[in-house]
């Protein structure tokens, strides 16, 4: 229960120590704002990241940015919504004169990409700031659980549309995904959406392949350690009927990944690098180049958010599959935890 | 002068034995071929590779792909092309049924990637055998030597596309060309037509990159040993106008060279791999990721001898610039050491 | 029963006048090319326009172009097919060399687009001899109905991929389709399977338009003829969830349903003209030139088969469903009949 | 002279009634925007159509959009720019929000398709204030004359663009432009400089073609009265080197023009409509469709600005050869008269 000046929030101090503390509300809401009760908020890897090597500025910040909740308060040029919409947040604002915000490209803004932290720009809280463009609207079919889900599914979605930029990943397409954690299974799903035709996907986790397996995977490959690109990249193969991948989403980050990802792909194809590993990798890139395998990076999403609240209200992807752990905001730490030991697939986070 | 049944030929037989001896007669000309008395062939960096490493099958084989010749006689479906026409050479024979040459990629198809070396392929002799389809008439105002460049050329207006499958190597691009040698100042001079907004190149050879100042680099940079990364990449970004390249081409193959390539290129811009190296390399590949650097592949040409063509008989691009030694056939060894020694930006050798 | 040398075949003597006739057995199998035994093949409004205004030549010409068949002979160098195999028949044989061809786009080659009829073209035989690399090969789950629309399937496969060259006809689709004949219907089954977000059809049939409902449209709209162009593109936003289409496909070519697609789509959208119907159109071209409405015109396939088989084997279009009359191929001008009447979906002959 | 609280501007009152007023200094400068002291602008053909036929809204309105001035003051917010400053001024300003603006595609904003017309939007007057991301600053090199070009030259810019969304307009490809006013003739230098192979341009008048071929045109075509679009098309491959053009803008929008862009190009070609005419023509679009000939809409420009100002700047195109008739603002009248005229290719008003 929250009394009206009480905003609950989830504060990362520094390295590992995250406490739920109450915070100031939010400044009043401007003409083009909205102010948001937050619903449900989904932990990822970045946030971990956070949390294990400490705040990145020089304040305390709040966690949390796969979050869906419904609008108080509207600005006096909101006209897309109204108070009691339930929306999704898309939290990176650019800066909208760059030329990468008028090309399209917005996720590569210089805003984006320098300011990515600021101390209230987190959604583990009670009450939030927004502004209602970058507030999608959820029809009633779409819970706030699996509007949380937007975010990463926005990062699939643009992940996918990355590893397709040429032969498109649609029908034709033949998709080795490296990794079944979120993002992976949720760029499974999208793919198979989109048409394509087969899709392989490893991990070295049995049980992630055993729900990708479930949510619509072709075929699953099991890596462990002992196994050679070679052996594996035959393995690929052999799994898409005969026929190398014209395309291959890494989305592990693992050298080892990365290195299959070029070894496995058909001469022509495409690699997207979704996954963040080390900053170096050594890389066989003679090999991608004489055979022209491309190598696409993905950051973020730009434009996707739409397209991904399509995909859960119309039911072709299920979101709510993935979410293995639910708690609420004052157990923050427990939640943290809980997604730190790699047992679960996706944890949500209840602020309301 | 020739015999009729003299065909002298520049054959190789094994590392660093080369010799320049009679052959057989190509065999009868059949239904779509035609037979060519060679005129001028170019020396390439893969003909010094095969030279240095010995022949790639088990049998000798006859050395040179950039060239061109005179028709002699022409098969009973050849309809373009009359006895006493000039012509160059596309010396890659691709299947036409696979994937790659339904779908217009000719240059990945398994049969040129596979079969890259026969016996009888190569161009340095008197008397040579080639389907019509794949031997490109020279207009009156491009001479044999210039349509002995096509081949090198071809490859740059491959590259250079490959580099601009999206943005576009043309108005608005910032292009840096990373090594002056051959590749490099042709890829640099096909990007100018193309309207390219501002291009700097790089080299170790402070001659190589006068020439390319002289054949219309806005900028060059002279790579010294102890400089780093980012220091060039800074003076990249100055010699450009303050800003990153979008575009950038790597025709050097040097680890450092490919480093330099990622760090320098502006987020959401493209590097293309033209020059080949060392199998592996170490690279920032979470960086190019993230900014969205985009690396893409480069293996000879397709579709591009007839736009080559056009480029050195319209004047735009002058290949002779690039000529800095001539020898007859019977020189072969001479013009190969002088290739080697690495004083010469290009080779030609006469074989009429 | 078929004794071994007679070769029964449905030939088109002049308008009107086709008549089921004993023919000569085709010629001995060359290298690359299968004798089949021809199996089920569909009729298609080309094949009626040709029967309504006689044979395009001098001489009479077998019908039919849609089809399966068995393999009973293979040429020397034919190594993916063997007797005994199920395959579907690609019609159209390119030259393999053009600039077509060559790029990829070998469904514009001269010698498809001029000699698209000549005495032995067509299918409604019982013997036929084809390059083997234009059968494709069906695997078990696929029947030989099945195989005979992959000719038609490949038709909307390849008019979609064109209706989405830059945007997609994927994820993020708000495709209106005029016109739901078999053309329409299957192209709405492959956009589906491509993710097209919603999909609505028009058509003047109102049980056309409940069998494409049944098949996987999201709504239908019944063109009556008072109707305007503005009241029905008002409908058609309606139906599409309150924004207008991106992606119009006109398969009707009438000069109104043409009308209607560029004014019911939305600015920077895209048409796309698979109907054909009068040579010339009165059309609002101002207003989709300033809206950036762009349209692209369909012919025939290009590197689409596997794919559309792929559709078939995979369950996910449902071609069967679209079959309404069969008939034995002694019976043949009983089935063209039948399709002229316009009762019929789609009409299947039995050659075997 | 301009004494400080005088604003001359050039306002039409209704239909054929322009007059020369005084009006109210521009409201204080906001944040993000420039108050600018205009310099120099150009008459377009949309101005003559709004002075034949008089304002589209209730209020008078200041006319002009072809514009370069000076920056007097700069808001709190303005950073690239200061007091002194030359600047070209991009007219239209979107709204940022939308999903044109967002995906890249801002000319096709509702904000700026609908309220095209505002009472203080022209720019023949003295004072103006502008957002400043909206004024592009113009190098010593470039005069603001030159600088009043950037609008038209932009919109040639995106017109060849347009045209050029696959195939590119470059390298490869063989151009017939239709009409040679303004548009057409920039348009061909615009192509020309990003390496359009062979370009041909049309028009009634012969002086125009004349100066087209000074300024780069390969080949003109004299369009006569009884010529039909077989016969022209027929020229057209001729002067094209035996070729048709596989890109055709049309520059002129009467439907003889649009016809013959269609008649003409090549299989698998595109025509981009640049001129606007009547409301609706006759065009025998099956003809496009089936020979995949695709018609690409064009309206305005976007991120065009910062390309047609380093064309401008580095001597590739000379804007300045078009400019046939100069006048003072106080004569605007007599400029308007000499525009309507049809003597002149581009007249120029000094505003300074």
């Amino acid at each position: 229960m929250t009394s009206k000046n009480e905003n609950l929030a989830a504060v990362l101090f520094k390295a590992n120590d995250l406490r739920v503390v109450n915070k100031p509300m939010p400044p009043p809401t401007r003409d083009d704002d909205v102010l948001l009760r937050m619903g449900r908020v989904g932990i990822c890897g970045t946030d971990l990241s956070y949390l294990s090597k400490g705040k990145m500025g020089t304040e305390p910040i709040v966690l949390g940015h796969e979050a869906a909740g419904t609008v108080l308060q509207c600005g006096a040029n909101v006209k897309h919504l109204k108070p009691g919409d339930r929306v999704a947040v898309e939290p990176n604002l650019p800066c909208h004169r760059c030329e990468y915000c008028m090309t399209g490209r917005y996720n590569l803004c210089q805003l984006i990409t320098k300011v990515f932290m600021s101390p209230d720009k987190g959604n583990l809280c009670h009450y939030y700031r927004h502004p209602a463009a970058f507030c999608h609207k959820l029809p009633e079919n779409v819970s706030l659980e699996e509007g949380a889900f937007l975010e990463p599914l926005s990062c699939a979605v643009h992940a996918v549309r990355r590893a397709g930029v040429t032969l498109g990943v649609t029908l034709g397409t033949r998709l080795l995904i490296c990794g079944a954690g979120p993002i992976g299974v949720l760029s499974m799903m999208v793919a198979r959406s989109m048409g394509a035709t087969r899709i392989c996907i490893t991990d070295l986790n049995k049980d992630r392949l055993s729900l990708a397996k479930q949510l619509g995977a072709d075929s699953v490959i099991h890596v462990t350690p002992g196994r050679t690109e070679k052996d594996l990249a035959m393995e690929v193969r052999e799994k898409l009927g005969g026929r190398q991948p014209n395309v291959t989403m890494d989305c592990s980050g693992a050298e080892a990944s990365i290195r299959l990802a070029i070894e496995a792909t058909e001469s022509g194809g495409r690699v997207a690098l979704v996954g963040l590993g080390p900053r170096e990798v050594k890389v066989p890139l003679v090999d991608s180049a004489i055979r022209e395998v491309d190598i696409f990076g993905v950051f973020c999403y730009a434009n996707d958010f739409k397209d991904a609240l399509e995909l859960v209200a119309s039911g072709r992807v299920n979101v709510k599959a993935l979410i293995t752990h639910r708690f609420p905001l004052v157990e923050a730490n427990k939640a943290f935890e809980t997604a730190r030991s790699g047992a679960a697939m996706k944890v949500v986070i209840a602020c309301d």
